[in-house]
């Protein structure tokens, strides 16, 4: 059985570390007593403080209900590592099986919300829903992140990016231009 | 002086070909006579046909207001060969400078919206404001792409996704796994 990555505390006004590069996501939930994840790449940024996150969870999931009546979920960040689990995931329904058993993947208690942390995820951040706004109109949700648990190693994980039509793109060289920029812009 | 990339039309409902990876785009807008570009990381799909985009342009930015009034804009994707161009162009305001002149940049007709193509960059995509019912409370608009144009090569141009911190990620190595998913599901 493979060691879970050990996570630590980050604050939850740098999720754009994370996020914002664009990232293959793994969302969790739980609701009457299921838990539930999906794969998703629909998602942006939307402001440091509070910590708020968007993300276009669609109705045709099963996800999207229990996230809606729960009003919580859990983002988690899977690497190159979860790959095959990342495809399988997003190819199957809650409705069908208990994606946790099915792909062995290790569900933890998260401090703030009852929807579960995935485990064997490079991070995972506990969000509570802050605007249903456009949840009827574009199934838009916007998240607040209350909570971020991240592991300190690898400093840049690598992460999954997709194109559509079955391809990925991993994230790749590091490239820093922070003498460039203004102080108050970084 | 550089050779632009050579661009053709591209399906509409396709572009999260490009921009659901995550990467850095740049924004251009005219607006009352004047062009101006911003940089942006924090955008998301929302829809594949009508081919719906979400960008979170913050109102601190003076290409907030010129897109708010025209209702247009443009989303050109910047590959790693324009590096310091979005370091920079994300480092000043179009209140100051003309950013086109300035950073030696080639202003394109577009074939359906006043703003500007970015002749530099690998595709841009034609956008008119769709929705605008965030954009009071989260500066968050919903542009639908009308038209979109794309270089043919490279096929995964080199782009840049930002981490903050004068940090980028760049894009790296592609990976199938076409032959896992359902076909409804790619």
């Amino acid at each position: 059985m493979a060691k879970l990555p050990e996570k630590t505390d980050f604050p939850v006004s740098q999720v754009r570390r994370y996020l914002e590069p664009g990232p293959i996501v793994l969302v969790s939930s739980r609701w009457q007593g299921a838990a539930n994840i999906m794969t998703l790449g629909w998602h942006t940024i939307l402001e440091f403080s509070p910590s708020l996150v968007g993300l276009m969870i669609s109705d045709g999931n099963h996800s999207h209900r229990m996230i809606r009546e729960s009003r919580e979920c859990v983002i988690n960040l899977p690497t190159t590592a979860l790959t095959d689990t990342v495809v399988g995931i997003g190819n199957t329904s809650g409705r069908d099986i208990d994606k946790f058993a099915e792909f062995d993947l290790t569900a933890e208690d998260a401090d703030t919300v009852d929807a579960p942390l995935i485990g064997e995820c490079h991070a995972s951040f506990e969000c509570r829903l802050h605007d249903d706004a456009l949840v009827e109109t574009y199934s838009f949700f916007i998240f607040e992140v209350v909570k971020a648990h991240v592991a300190a190693s690898p400093r840049h994980p690598e992460t999954l990016h997709y194109t559509g039509d079955g391809v990925f793109m991993v994230s790749g060289r590091i490239l820093s231009r922070r003498s460039l920029f203004r102080p108050g812009m970084l």
